[in-house]
């Protein structure tokens, strides 16, 4: 192998001429909305330098831990003991193998973007590249809010717990940070009734953090509303949500209500009897104060995670052990969205999807409640987590422009826990535009820069920056 | 924008020399066969005139609804009181906005191929194309009629109801129209049992139209008989179906009979316990008369219909706030075809799927029951409804051919309910060609243009006139 | 139409420079890995010898007989008593039809790399090239044996039943044949406890082959055993299993063990109550002991199976009526595969899925229980059955790709009962070189021969090998 790397020319993925005017003249040098990712915001409040590459690179990334495993990697080289000097080598031998994955395309670009290597990273160049990322981290441009300068990012949305404090939230605006970094509302934890002493534990904190003791259905939504007001505070606009399906039962009657009460206190050793009907009630009460609000509320839909008991055991969640599900989405989407909608309560509203089987499904069911009011109202978001590659991209594109309006889509997010993922903003902006560009070449889009240049600069920009008012 | 529309030239969707031969030396000068639509037969039958553009062309078309309200475009000028000036104008504006989706190439097409306006419609052009049209529409070849000739349509299939008197298709008949129009028997609404008054009332109609008394389930089938033996005369050859999926319960024994009888004596308070023994009981009942009379029948499946109860109260059906299901389709099925075929009562049939998804499950489906006896006796049906743009079509076309005999596909029909829908069969015809060609090109396909040809001339006309015996 | 074939140049299916260099490189010339397929091993072991190309080529190969009933021939003339000749001639009548069905592809291709000849059949040559390939079937270098060693097979893995005494798997071996032909334990029928009496008299001739009285839940699974270990003395090394879903109950307790003893004594008239702990606890017991052998275990998921009881009553199963099913695969499979895991007792796995729509779902489970050891132990195995055309190929190579690593995947079998689809080796490399060879073109695969070059090796054949320990 020629450890020369020569895939990531200035035309890189850019296959004609239209793609290219469209890509240089439009998109490549828009500011980034990062609207959805899970960055940690303790690190972009302490501006945190890092020691090594494997650092920020690949400790968290549970992407290339499947990927190493599937290559028969040990687990102590991907999340063990070992130094981080050991877990780069073994990643740099695997990286070679992962050729039509993302993660090939990924890697490069964030190599190059990051520290301008420009080498295919494989076992034979593996410590020189260490070597010098990591000499490059120790430099000041190199910290956390160094990077995100470097990569043009205008907005980033974290991904926050009700209970969280937003105290690093603060502190970066207190330091006036030119970047904006902003809380999302993400109540997943509320949800997870299962599990009674996760729960008790939770609703305790919650109770703290609200400052209100729950006793009753009623308390717990007034806290999380007060958790709500306090993020709005904090300059929370959007929320967001996993769920594997949508909730179709939203009938907490007094009965059930009573029966959670005693189920708080411990009096009924039974676990509560319609966990459905609970996760329903609440998420559609908080719809409704999204809505009024004003927010944006976000919805992903459908992954089957901690497949792997043994590795949920020894990592926790998101050990790379959570896959793409089956089950059916249309019916309860659908009855959801219009409970909300049918009281003019549906709120601005983005739904991610997790098969690309049910690209269709999600994108046509968007169609059903915009309200002629809001440009773009109902969102089917990008390409997520699996199927944020090539492939994925573009079939998320082709199922909103065949089935909906794709001038309005709010466009990419990194969804990521990493500071080097920005790379795939760029790597989004090539597709789009080779896509639209291809079709300008073969005579099924106007041959009109001018028209379709500002169709790209509004999804790759001016969509998310309109649609969140940020 | 240029105003000038550059995208229709003669090689529109046409990439290369073969698929350009097919086009033009087989499929371009076929008359069509729209065994399937929507159209008004009383506006066939008075040979209507349009007063504007928007009457024929917005009125009723729920795709541009949806586009709109997508667009943020407000109610009052889609469906609303405003003028059909003003609606022409908000779609005008809404058009340079929907590259991409299947509305922007159709238009274009209908605007040129039946005005011969050659621009891009837009804000800057509304006005004047919207005059050029309205005096187009005054002119007497404009006239449905004129219109139907114009587009070189030979036979219609309209979908009408079981109670419908079929005034207009005799009067078009007999006013020696030459185009044929035929009915198609639809008897939805027999299905649905779980609106008592509406089913009544039904009922009601039913017993008028076909002079018989309905009082048990016999009778209701009976009655049923005898409105298809009075489509027969009238020369429908041809059923259609619109499910959510095939009931696969047939089993109306005695005991569900006779509630069901004290059902329509409103003597239980109770709905009627099992719709689907009694929807699978009469679909069985009538596909078995389809097979005796000689027809075709077409079911229809999947689309999850009304989602959106607000624009459900205020527009009707068919308000645009339908949108795709991903219910399991393949058991329920099999087992309903199986049930006619074991008896040898199937009925030559076009199964129809709104999910992409699921397209390779319905072109396997149709695999299993042919008869060897009838060429192409199992059709999986033209891309439908959501799937009928580009990307839609290729991937029917694909599933047939990877699983089927797409030689014997009987090919496109609009579905539409507008006079302009015809340029949807140039498209699909396009779009074959270009299919069929561009695998020539690559050695896929045998380089005989007279071969391929015949098929190409097979699937956009021949088979359906053989299949439909019209 | 033309009779010489002209799309067997070459270049048939390598669309650019580096797909050639790919394929004639690195893939053209190695030695085919079968590891699944349902050759008979009778025929292998006497060298049979075929008296016409239809008792070679069309008798047992259900793919024709669907396709030949979608064009109305006769069952007489496809699985009827006319004779050979005659279905030869209809056969040869419907091919030119099937153009984009991969039959037309694999009847050339199986033409040409057989018997020399380079037509396209038909009609008019069809009696010609039936004499010229019958008696090409006389010559010596033509029996079963001879064809083998002509397609450069390696290994084959046939399909075998617990109760099989392998004899002629012995005689093949004995005769020191330097093809291997390993079985494959595939227990299917002990899953059928439906059909009592025909469960009953399996158990019986279980037993016989066993050498142990089965009366309880116990004897069962020792016997089951017990033939494991006489197949992996005879070179099995791998299992196999078809089933509509995975089972996700293996809870068969005391009680439905007892019950299980009374079912088979016959004291309960009634059926037994919980046949999918009995198939889930089976299944998990025999994987439990794939792995302690070192074995790889196959899944065949989710067809939909005789459809069509007319023609199973005709022909028993595999005539041509099963179809793709679409019933939810995510969740059993996640927790059929965590049981065996979570005990690490998880085998090399390879599942093979025939609904395209779950392409995602079956690649990415893969990567959830990959144990960091074995490269490539997960496998979401090739296109099956109704996939394996070029689109079928293409799209599960891409689901592996975008969501696993390409780099380590098993590659092609044929899964065929005939002894004429070698072919589709080549087939299945040509798609493959090309998908590679077109992203070197376009710039999204590294320009690097001997990198991409050793992958396409290893998926053709080195990967095959080593997993399997052949």
């Amino acid at each position: 192998m020629n450890n020369k790397q020569t895939l990531l020319t200035e035309d890189f993925l850019l296959q004609n001429k239209a793609a290219k005017n469209l890509y240089f003249n439009y998109a490549a040098h828009l500011p980034i909305i990062d609207y959805h990712n899970h960055l940690p915001p303790d690190e972009i409040a302490e501006d945190k330098k890092f020691e090594t590459i494997s650092e920020i690179w690949l400790k968290g990334d549970h992407y290339k831990w499947r990927a190493m495993r599937a290559l028969g990697v040990n687990e102590e080289l991907i999340t063990g003991k070992t130094t981080d000097e050991e877990k780069f080598l073994a990643w740099s031998r695997s990286l070679p193998q992962l050729l039509r994955n993302p993660l090939f395309h990924w890697s490069l670009m964030e190599l190059k973007n990051t520290f301008g290597i420009n080498e295919y990273l494989n076992a034979g160049n593996a410590l020189e590249i260490y070597k010098k990322c990591n000499d490059l981290l120790r430099r000041d441009e190199f910290s956390v809010k160094g990077l995100l300068k470097r990569f043009n990012v205008e907005m980033i949305g974290t991904t926050d717990d009700p209970n969280d404090d937003l105290e690093h939230h603060k502190k970066i605006k207190k330091d006036n940070f030119d970047i904006a970094v902003l809380p999302s509302f993400r109540p997943d934890k509320v949800f997870n009734i299962a599990d009674r002493s996760s729960f008790m534990l939770y609703l305790e904190n919650l109770g703290k953090a609200s400052g209100l003791e729950i006793r009753t259905f009623s308390d717990l939504l007034e806290a999380l509303k007060t958790r709500i007001d306090y993020f709005h505070e904090n300059g929370c606009r959007i929320s967001d949500h996993g769920l594997t399906q949508m909730p179709s039962n939203f009938n907490m009657n007094a009965g059930l209500q009573k029966e959670f009460s005693q189920f708080l206190e411990r009096k009924n050793s039974n676990p509560f009897s319609k966990p459905e009907s609970f996760v329903g009630t609440i998420l559609l009460e908080l719809c409704r104060v999204y809505h009024q609000k004003g927010w944006v509320q976000q919805f992903h839909l459908g992954p089957l995670r901690n497949s792997n008991s043994r590795l949920l055991h020894l990592l926790g969640t998101d050990a790379g052990v959570d896959s793409i599900g089956d089950l059916s989405q249309s019916r309860s989407l659908s009855l959801f969205l219009n409970a909300l909608d049918s009281t003019n309560q549906l709120a601005k509203t983005i739904l991610y999807n997790i098969n690309p089987a049910d690209n269709e499904v999600f994108a046509a069911m968007c169609g059903n409640f915009n309200d002629g009011i809001t440009v773009g109202k109902m969102q089917y978001g990008s390409g997520w987590w699996f199927l944020d590659q090539k492939d994925g991209i573009e079939k998320q594109l082709n199922a909103v422009s065949n089935l909906g309006v794709i001038s309005t889509f709010v466009g990419m997010i990194t969804d990521s826990r990493s500071f080097l993922s920005y790379s795939r903003h760029e790597y989004f902006r090539r597709v789009l535009c080779n896509l639209f560009g291809s079709e300008i070449e073969k005579g099924i889009l106007p041959d009109d820069e001018k028209w379709i240049g500002e169709i790209i600069e509004d999804i790759c920009y001016n969509n998310a920056k309109q649609y969140l008012n940020v």
